[in-house]
């Protein structure tokens, strides 16, 4: 085949033995049209790939997987493709995401259709979408105690103590307002369909630059959801930390501390999302929220 | 005096030394009037009360307090007449409250007034309102693991993992539904003002039989905040526990595990609650929320 | 058959010559099971009922209805309920409704299971539910200037102007707020699950004693839901009308002008609706808001 | 004085003779700084200004005033602004808000400091902040009937006939969703804290370059507020209109009828707003929405 694409890495879902034929098939479709194919060792650990099927293959860690690939094809669910996300960013390498059999937002070929679809797809002949990921840090004391990125959110919440936490929010260094609650989401359009929809935030369309910063029960009827800007730098200022934690794509976490800060930015990479040429991007929410069909 | 009250209990906000000069005037004022007087030892013990102050009184437990007066008067803020009302519940003893400098929902009476507004409702002179508490059990492999009561809400809610919970909710043993969520707050009237509010539900004016399920941040945006009524029963069997709690008042809390039951009811007893006689349950809401007030 | 009803009416979803074989089947049923049977004259004259169905039965308008019937069945949808139920609610007859193909929170016995829905009904075996219904009273320059009921709501809002309206609630005589908004929903827990749902009311459990007053796009993010008691009486005082109506269930309006005072209370008779036996008030709440099913 | 400006115009509050003294301090101001005044001929037609005071300005319509000023100068509430913004924005005259004493979103500075806080803008000392305007056209059978500019908002909703109108919604051609509800408004991220917050849209940073779409009262609880880029053309398709109608920062409004295409993309000028150097965009929705404010 006559591509752009050479080295492709595959993502299994973790813990999923279901989805070896999944694997099966695709790993074999690329093998015969002469695709170099990389797995992620995880999944064969997890026993998610036949081992038969790993001949020819390399295994390597997410980490090699963004080093060596040139798309990287995630089978599973938006979980398993938000913690691929994060681990190829730094490297730029594109993605494309298989689901097992529900519709996801971010995973949105069906295994059922899996080949077909790709093909085109590996032909060079796709929709690439740029997603903003947030960079997040944690500083105490004035120095940089920890660093994460994310896809979806980062989100600051109390946990198991009941005790609502209180914070400041800077918005470049401006101040925005003191805020008393269970926390705050900062989330990109990518993760404004996820957590931040259930806690009353605007849903934003996938390649708007800005960030909402979504209060999560607040004290306060006034503190509502505000988007800003993705150039924006956003601080938060951690008054009353409680038992509080950032969480990141709701996948790790970092414990809080009282006045410890949290600076988020738009991550210097862009994610690079490959669909197949028919996708449309609100037949998707359309489907994923139950919206109204057209009538005629 | 001429009163319908001999014993007087006085409950003051635990860590709050500033309170003693109150507590001074208010237990010099009771025995004035020939009251006898019962202090929490909690307020001796945290120095909340002048020790000169103790002598003639009786120095008890939450518990006889109960037992021993026919009305106990709160010093401090809403969270220490939450915490009062639940152990004087069992007994059906009225309870009054008097704030230390923030109006409160439940602690209305300023304490610059404090003697002028004490003084007609000793005579007998009052405005009385009784609220429901809530009783819960939890039942873990059949058996009631555990029991408590509460004021203003029972809250199943997620701890630090940032993982969301499920449960099945059933009332009078008909099934509602199956959600995912940060967790449901099971709310009286008179909580209803309070976490609640913070998380979508509607206000209860404060004698309503009912009781409110409020779902925190769920996955399904069709999961409303629900009224019942308080003669129901509320059944919630915990599907995906992770590490989840519940939580009476915001003030202590059980561990959940997965499978147990929590069953909620109104408890037998209303708490009663005096007001002086100029009292407007309108007003303290206009007055804590900011509502406009009349034009004219 | 030994049935506690001897007359019963029939009331037709205007406008719709698809009920007709519908309409004939109930007609044939009722007939041959010995019934006297009334037909609304709308839906004769509408055609929704066929010319020799109506042998042997008597045409009467919707206020005889409720005059010569002990029961009465819609064919239809909400709507229709919601028009028959105001027309009857004088005379205290049952009603039971029969939808058209989709489920509606009143119409919910399919049209398919009509006969075998409604055989054990007429013999008696059947749970019978009592809704209120709200008389409101139209004040102007301390005259009743209009009456009218509702099942669902009574809505104050403004018209095309594109102007927020400005009135001030009482309940009991108590003053509880001035609002500025686009209008004020006084719903029963029967309309709780229609307009005010959309704008943002809980839901309230169908037996509730309650009134909820649900603003519509209020100026100040403090004007919440708020749920009383269905013994209050509600005023409204419109201080700036603008081209504001009541409307009744959406189906009837007055309009109004500034300081007209508006007053709401509970209908001192309730509807009473008739089920089959295994209706479950909260399977049809599951059904119509996709809430989440029992997992096992 | 050296300043960039010489043509100042001066738009006044409609209806509103306390003005007088204000106007007449800022005409007396600008004239001993040298400037040419132009006064909009309906400030002096409804007396906002006194007659000695148009001595030495030109008198002009408020197309004119775009015409020949450098700047505009609004005296008045934030309505004053919009209709003054949108009648200059053809013409790309910055604009500065003084209010008659309630702080604006728009106007912001007090009438009691104007002069203070003009001189240094008119030296050339300000901060410049550019606003997209919304451009709507109502296309009828193939041809636009109608346009109109607006800053905050164009509207689409009932009238009141009480009837929840329908419509379908594409963004650059692609179908978003078929919608039953009250309405849905089209914001600009200065329109977000007006009527969109009061239908529970998000607040957008003034700077953002999206609209929100934000359904009031919609049937479907799905229908959530959905931000997107301002470079997106968007399409309402009319389909049960209703008693619709389109309005325009609720200041003008065209008549909508089924079938009706309302085309709404941003202007291709934006607004340009002038403040003093001191200028907080956040320090104004603190003080405007009551947020906390910072603990030390």
């Amino acid at each position: 085949m006559n591509s752009p694409f050479h080295n492709i890495g595959i993502v299994t879902r973790p813990n999923t033995p279901d989805i070896q034929d999944t694997a099966h098939t695709l790993i074999t479709f690329l093998k015969q049209h002469g695709f170099t194919v990389y797995l992620d060792e995880v999944g064969i650990r997890e026993c998610c790939i036949y081992t038969q099927d790993t001949d020819g293959c390399h295994i390597v860690n997410k980490t090699e997987l963004g080093q060596y690939c040139d798309l990287v094809a995630v089978l599973g669910g938006d979980g398993t493709f938000l913690s691929a996300a994060r681990e190829i960013a730094p490297r730029a390498v594109p993605i494309i995401g298989i689901n097992q059999g529900h519709l996801g937002f971010l995973t949105q070929i069906p295994r059922e259709y899996m080949t077909d679809k790709l093909l085109p797809v590996l032909e060079g002949k796709y929709l690439a979408e740029e997603r903003i990921l947030i960079e997040a840090a944690l500083i105490r004391e004035g120095k940089t105690a920890e660093r994460a990125l994310a896809l979806n959110d980062a989100v600051l919440s109390r946990g198991g103590a009941g005790q609502m936490i209180e914070f400041e929010v800077f918005v470049n260094q401006e101040f925005v307002y003191t805020q008393r609650s269970d926390g705050l989401i900062v989330s990109t359009p990518t993760g404004s369909t996820a957590y931040s929809l259930a806690a009353g935030g605007p849903i934003m369309q996938a390649g708007l630059h800005a960030f909402t910063l979504v209060p999560i029960c607040p004290q306060s009827m006034t503190n509502r959801p505000i988007a800003i800007s993705d150039a924006s730098e956003i601080e938060i200022l951690v008054t009353q930390s409680g038992d509080a934690r950032v969480h990141f794509d709701g996948q790790s976490f970092i414990d809080v501390q009282n006045l410890d800060r949290i600076i988020i930015r738009r991550y210097h990479n862009p994610l690079r999302i490959l669909h197949p040429t028919d996708y449309q991007y609100f037949k998707t929410l359309r489907q994923k929220l139950h919206w109204g069909e057209q009538l005629v």
